[in-house]
């Protein structure tokens, strides 16, 4: 009778301690300053919110998944479990913005479990640091949901405050080259990732996502008053991702900063893909490279073959003299190989990746610019069409290697209505370039290269989530409207543009932008910069292989602008970023990983402007020659960008300089250091 | 030699006539208001324009398709034919807001064909009308695209001027059911139609869809600069439409007026649509009802079997009474049948659609109305579960046919991520309301209903596009907000709900709203409104079936309001909109199609208002008693809806009404036809 009694008092303390509804979960960053807040709401629907040093930046959003042949998954949960982890990892980047990389986060587990059959169970993992939060989903292995179709993933992002937006649209013309649109957020359509932004109070936060592997892109629908929700991009096979579990999506990111400068030195991304699998990567090699390129946008030769073939055998030797000559390890040539017919951008069908052109004389190129210390960088323009590639890839990729050719630029121009790919009915199916099959295919062909040592450098690429940490092959890409605009582009790329570039798109990771046009001429149309702000672009875009776009003669025309070129490193031991407005101006400092020296690029917009730039980055006591390429008095991207003023003065860091840009400008300065 | 000279003169005259761009195709419409103008750019890009008055209103929008296994079609075109036709076509509506409609247009086909291979072909047909533009693709027969899977269409509507939008979320939870936003259409996110507009300059323009047959719905996605493109309705097997070719897709619409009353005087939707297909339908009755419904809403009773169901033989008897004794001929039986589980919405997996539950005696009951004069309406709940609705379908109608129920009230609420259907793997796939899926689906109910002479209300349904014209016995739907939001909604419908319905939701077609509550009491929240706005609701909400929600004793305890609601048709031979903004109050007159009576409601939102209304609608020389029921002195939707005047005067066409509203308020009025 007792224990009778003890039993019904224990059971009345249960029920009486089962709460209506459970308190939320939180999980601080290391250091305080962001709170994310994880809750079950009445209907068992999971939310998450995040606060910054007590002010809600993120309100409460909903999590959760509608699949294409099972109920969805977004409610009826309770919180199964949870458990907590902390890390504080730094790591070290075998190339990159900086060497050392901080990584301290708290983790907060959540094990969501249906109430009502069949009892599904889904994970939610926050990594909550002090400048951003990630999270991503779990499919754990499960005998109620083991093949995982997914309609959509209706991840919300509530931004609590008004805010500006830096977006670009998703779904318009399957690419990613778009001038940015700066709008008020509630003016957002649907935006691809980056998407960044400056709320009322000042605070920028940049959405986007880290390890995008095995599947869908996401973009961020507009769902009004500040609110937006992921949408996946689509296949052409029903559910947007198919995937066995277990498994875990990518990383939905938060970048969060009170600068905009704060956001361009935030590690989130990187830190959330998975550590280095290619083990000894010392055969990554960044560098700086010329190419048979800007001729054919200028239209001075041709793709294809014909009179005026651009990949011919005597041209592409005088690049590797020019190459060998001024320190390039790089020299790109693109149409080498047969299939560039006068619609390849319309099929990709005639490719080959293995026979070069009878004018092209590849092994002998080959063997020639390997006497010269430099490479051949190869080059795989797909026209979007990996039915086409992907049976080549290997055979493309053993030519590669036989010939010491240890990157290669790949392209998917796809201008059919999406990359062609061969469907699981074994037809040609169209696909969006973001889409599951892609990030498939961009792993496929990164894996292989590492196999045979070959750096990847993808063109209309998938988007770039941070996977160089864990293929550090894959050197760059583009994503975004490059040089190339400036030469045809209508409109060509306004001032404004890279200075947007680096708030968005480069939040990402590495961009082969293709800087360093000097004589600023475009095909008939003038480019809207200086020359300083073409010296600048390599300072302040990063990448670990950095072309120098402009034509030969025109460097040898040049070559006191081109002396910067000449001298810049691709591969820098840290960054600092001094100043910066999304879409204004930026100044970013960075030194070199194999010197003592120092590099500084400063663009801006339209607006002139004088920036005062404190040079304590500099070690303190030591004297450094400071190489300045500075806008000169007349200069102007409308009227004059040739106006430059070339000086070198005596700085230590206790040293303040004021940067004067013209509108339009730049200004890029090396610091090189003295003996000690 | 005169011969090879008058040759070359030929073909230089030939040279210099043939134009880099042909000249814009144009068609007005036969008023000479719009004018729509098509061409082809250089790039072989086809675009459509439209004016007004000579005053650019659709700035060049583009057109075209993505395929998920073919090359896209959307440039490379020529045009290789037009052709033109005009119509003055009136047709006679068997039941309706007006009998007689005009359907006057001039129509342009542009035939385009595709300069490269494969030579593939698109028609593209306008029909210009002074109030309003469609235009549809039909992809005629032919070897090069037999099948046709689309991906995408992105068809554009780049709206010139700055405007405001009222408009809803597509994509949300795949339900139709949300408050509308109001706001610039450079804040629209992704929008269902119709959506409605009202420029700076005061025009207004909604944009929606005609004859949505065997494709997939359209919603419009904000892409910036108040430009618009399609987004189609996915489906959960790849492509959003699979159809063979020939075949013609829903057609685009753009009505235009110059006031918002003008949209909602505008029959664009029903001309666009195909003629009755039904042959004699006067077996399709327009009526009034009373259910076994709003009890469920407010709890007092059960869906489910149990001590509280509502669908017991009583209960349904005492209905039956009441509707006999009040004139109203149907009367509506919600949970009558087996599977309403606890959980019915979140499967529809154990519906029976031809099991009663025991304490429903289903045949005595439709016997019992019968005898009566009263009919039974039929309820097909399916949980949005038509993998197992389909199979019962004919059986649950040859049931409905046997007992003389004569129409029939579906449902598909579809919790679970979507519609069920059976997918080509023969699996269980989840789908859009809006799909391809349910577009057959809902055609098929329909034309299975008519050969059984029954007629079909849509509630949770695809959106409405006109196809009541085609399929006259597709009576009504919901599609929206209804009255169960006042019972339990979090926040009920607000004031201006219904004023935003009119202008917007009410553009496709027929809503069953489910009005009358006049005892103004929810689920323990009051409803935001007058009761004499709820009896307005009945001439400003169309529907030829119109319920009377309310609980039998609440009409019965306010006999004096009730009276208006048994006395209002549902079916008019006349319809008069006297004013209007959206979103804030509206007026409309429609006469009886039975007697030379007119009935006229005004609503109003949270404000209150007083209106001048000229009663020049009624015949000249003829005198109508007007039985008034307005807000009395103290009536406010927050304080007292209750407060109601109703009085008689003696008015004819000359005279002129200052109708005064109460805030949330409303104003009913019958004209009886005086004896001539």
């Amino acid at each position: 009778m007792l224990q009778m009694i003890r039993m019904l008092i224990a059971l009345a303390a249960a029920l009486i301690a089962a709460p209506t509804l459970a308190a939320p979960i939180q999980v601080a960053s290391p250091g305080g300053v962001l709170t994310v807040s994880v809750d079950v709401n009445p209907d068992g629907r999971p939310g998450y919110s995040v606060s910054r040093l007590g002010r809600v930046v993120i309100a409460p959003s909903r999590l959760g998944f509608l699949f294409t042949d099972a109920p969805k998954l977004e409610r009826n949960f309770t919180i199964g479990g949870e458990s907590r982890r902390s890390a504080d990892e730094p790591w070290e980047q075998p190339w990159g913005e900086r060497r050392f990389v901080c990584n301290r986060y708290n983790e907060l587990r959540i094990q969501l479990t249906e109430k009502v059959t069949p009892g599904r169970r889904l994970d939610v993992v926050f990594r909550v640091y002090d400048d951003g939060v990630g999270f991503r989903y779990e499919f754990p292995q499960q005998a109620s949901l083991p093949q995982v179709n997914i309609a959509e993933e209706i991840t919300e992002f509530a931004v609590a405050d008004a805010a500006t937006a830096w977006w670009i649209p998703a779904f318009q013309w399957n690419r990613e080259e778009y001038l940015y649109n700066k709008t008020a957020i509630t003016e957002v359509g649907i935006a691809q990732t980056p998407m960044t932004l400056r709320t009322a109070n000042g605070l920028h936060i940049a959405f986007h996502e880290a390890a995008l592997v095995d599947y869908s892109g996401m973009n961020l629908q507009n769902e009004g008053h500040g609110r937006f929700r992921a949408v996946l991009t689509p296949s052409s096979e029903g559910a947007k991702v198919k995937r066995a579990a277990p498994f875990a999506t990518p990383w939905r990111t938060m970048q969060i900063a009170d600068s905009a400068a704060g956001l361009v030195m935030n590690d989130l991304i990187l830190n959330l893909n998975e550590p280095n699998r290619l083990g000894d990567v010392r055969w990554v090699k960044p560098f700086k490279y010329v190419g048979v390129w800007w001729e054919m946008h200028l239209d001075k030769s041709t793709w294809g073959p014909g009179p005026r073939h651009g990949a011919n055998t005597a041209n592409v030797r005088r690049h590797i003299d020019f190459a060998a000559s001024n320190g390039f390890r790089g020299v790109l040539v693109e149409g080498w190989n047969e299939g560039w017919n006068d619609d390849w951008f319309a099929s990709g069908k005639d490719f080959s990746f293995t026979k070069a052109y009878p004018d092209f004389d590849i092994e002998e190129l080959a063997r020639y610019a390997r006497s010269k210390g430099v490479r051949l960088i190869g080059h795989h323009e797909t026209a979007g069409n990996i039915a086409v590639y992907e049976p080549q890839l290997e055979a493309a990729l053993d030519l590669y290697q036989r010939l010491g050719i240890d990157a290669v630029k790949t392209g998917y121009v796809a201008d059919m209505g999406g990359v062609q790919a061969r469907g699981a009915d074994g037809r040609i199916h169209y696909e969006w370039h973001e889409g599951q099959v892609m990030a498939r295919h961009h792993l496929k062909v990164v894996t292989e290269a590492a196999k045979r040592r070959i750096a990847v450098n993808a063109h209309e690429p998938i988007k770039d989530t941070g996977l160089r940490r864990t293929y550090p092959n894959w050197v760059a890409r583009e994503g975004a409207r490059g040089m190339e605009f400036n030469a045809w582009g209508q409109p060509p790329n306004p001032p404004e543009h890279e200075a947007n570039l680096v708030f968005t798109r480069m939040l990402a990771g590495p961009m082969d932008f293709t800087p360093g046009v000097i004589s600023l001429e475009g095909k008939g149309q003038k480019i809207q910069s200086t020359i300083a702000k073409q010296l600048a672009l390599y300072v302040v875009l990063y990448s670990p292989i950095q072309m120098a776009a402009d034509l030969p003669e025109n460097y040898e025309a040049n070559p006191k602008p081109f002396q910067f070129i000449k001298d810049v490193p691709a591969d820098w031991s840290e960054t600092r970023v001094l100043n910066g407005e999304v879409g204004d101006f930026v100044t970013i400092a960075r030194k070199d990983r194999k010197s003592e020296n120092w590099y500084l690029g400063a663009i801006t917009d339209e607006q002139g402007r004088v920036l005062d730039v404190a040079l304590s980055f500099l070690t303190p006591g030591r004297k450094y020659r400071a190489q300045i390429y500075r806008d000169g008095p007349a200069a102007d991207y409308r009227t004059n960008g040739k106006d430059i003023v070339i000086e070198e003065r005596v700085v230590t860091s206790a040293d303040r300089l004021m940067l004067q840009l013209a509108p339009g400008g730049g200004q890029a300065i090396r610091f090189v250091a003295s003996e000690r």
